[in-house]
């Protein structure tokens, strides 16, 4: 059933012990959109407890993690979760029970018996901020916190083209209600691990351009990521940059999983279609990111993939 | 003479020929405030012609670079200009002849005849915002795109603490009016120059940490400026690299100059004065981002570094 953000809040004013859910592998918008409701809602007296599979990364607890009380839920809320699958292995205890899923995906698979959805919001914490509104109390600063940290995080601050007119109306409404923005700004646009930095050299040093310079490959193996330690939210920023140098007009990232497998993915500009070229691979995504998986040695992997983006592109030029 | 937004606006409303000037080594303010004074003052039926030392950079152009008339101007209105030195050479005709400034510099040292200025705004794109505001003409697209391009340049993409809750607020509104944001946000904030990601891949392989990582040290040679062709501009944002990474509270790049000089740049976070440091080098700055430049050979260079950082913050570990 599709609720607006009125039942929503009416929703949980009329709970009394409410376990709210992110997603696996959690991002700053699923642990943004947790933390305000977490914060709101005690404030309202209520009993809260945050689950999410794969735990609580310390970035995303811009104040701590409380120490959560244990209870038998009256009202279980899935926040960014389009699919219960991605509740994770450890949550799916709850996959047929969540009672309210508020999301902005529009791939969300209407799984909770209450979904309060906006397809057009930059963030879940966009739809969070109207729904805490609903509760006319005061927003605190840790509650405009966790919602900048989302909404900033899942636009890139304020650079993908989700952003709309309206998230920097919230924004500038969440700053105004005190939002720490320069800690979350320094924390999430202007610190890279030190993994990362590996990561990024070693792959920056492993790239190759090809035809005429239209077409960047990055690699990054299973040497680098033992090395290096880095984990797959970094591995996933550095698959951005092929694609962010002037000219080239694919991006691509080749990754070495186990047994000769390797995870290719593809990033465009306005002129590819690269969900065509990794649909010839048998794979597939979205017009300007998608991806496949590829089986064999490496050579024979590259050799596959630059063929398809020269038979779909009919590009000439270098592909030794 | 300090003047408010009405009162610039009344002065270009009443000239009928103007000059407006830009700083040397332009960015995106003082671009983006020159092309969007340009294309209110041309539909409200005035000659313009916008001047600059070092030209017109393409990537600010938005819209092209249209023909300028030539005249002899009755106002000449110089835009995010804090000194009359910054003019650059080849525009100091202008120096003791500017009849309007607009700027948001708390540094702006009022040799214009009449100044507008805000040291709160972000960039001095929003007060243009302002005065264009006052002419009570439509606000184009194209007057909107060149707005945003100064405020989303000055601010890292509202990632600086410079950002206000205003700024946000102009932004929106500025996307109603039909900014091309998805093409400005890629053109600088998702492209990289292909000589850039060269000297980064470059500079990363350089780079050693000392003092248990709470500093990093990156070095750029002449080599590898002469071999990737990286502009000034390129490599100031190679020099925010090091501090970026998690846990270094002392960043430094070696720029090797010519006849063994070596300019170097020191960034820090919130705990070490680095202008302190530099100081004790022979030079100075910002506590954050402070420089020096030192002669001598590399190795003797780079330990005279290391020792006046370990004399200042007492850190001990390697300084091999």
């Amino acid at each position: 059933m599709k609720i607006n953000e009125k039942e929503a809040a009416d929703f949980l004013s009329s709970s009394d012990r409410i376990v709210i859910l992110s997603h696996q592998s959690p991002d700053g918008d699923t642990m943004g959109s947790a933390f305000a409701l977490y914060y709101s809602l005690i404030a309202l007296g209520k009993r809260v407890r945050l689950e999410c599979a794969d735990g609580f990364p310390e970035r995303f607890c811009l104040f701590g993690l409380p120490e959560f009380d244990s209870f038998e839920p009256d009202s279980v809320v899935a926040v960014d979760i389009a699919d219960s699958r991605l509740l994770g292995d450890a949550l799916q205890k709850y996959a047929s029970t969540v009672d309210l899923c508020i999301d902005h995906h529009p791939t969300n698979t209407a799984y909770a018996k209450r979904l309060l959805l906006d397809e057009t919001a930059a963030a879940t914490c966009e739809i969070i901020y109207r729904v805490i509104k609903q509760f006319k109390m005061p927003v605190t600063k840790e509650i405009a916190s966790c919602l900048y940290m989302g909404i900033s995080t899942d636009t890139g601050c304020f650079k993908f083209s989700n952003t709309t007119p309206k998230t920097h109306e919230i924004a500038a409404e969440l700053m105004r209600l005190g939002a720490d923005y320069p800690r979350i700004n320094v924390r999430f646009f202007e610190t890279k691990s030190r993994s990362r930095i590996m990561v990024e050299r070693m792959a920056l040093e492993s790239m190759r351009f090809y035809f005429h310079d239209r077409c960047a490959v990055l690699v990054i193996s299973r040497e680098m990521i033992q090395k290096t330690g880095a984990d797959d939210s970094e591995l996933d920023g550095v698959s951005a940059i092929p694609r962010q140098i002037e000219g080239v007009h694919v991006g691509v990232t080749i990754r070495e999983k186990d047994d000769h497998q390797y995870k290719i993915s593809m990033r465009s500009g306005e002129q590819v279609d690269v969900s065509k070229i990794c649909g010839m691979l048998g794979g597939g995504g979205h017009m300007r990111a998608s991806g496949c998986v590829l089986k064999g040695d490496f050579d024979t992997v590259l050799h596959q993939v630059l063929t398809a983006i020269a038979d779909f592109t009919k590009w000439d030029g270098e592909m030794a």
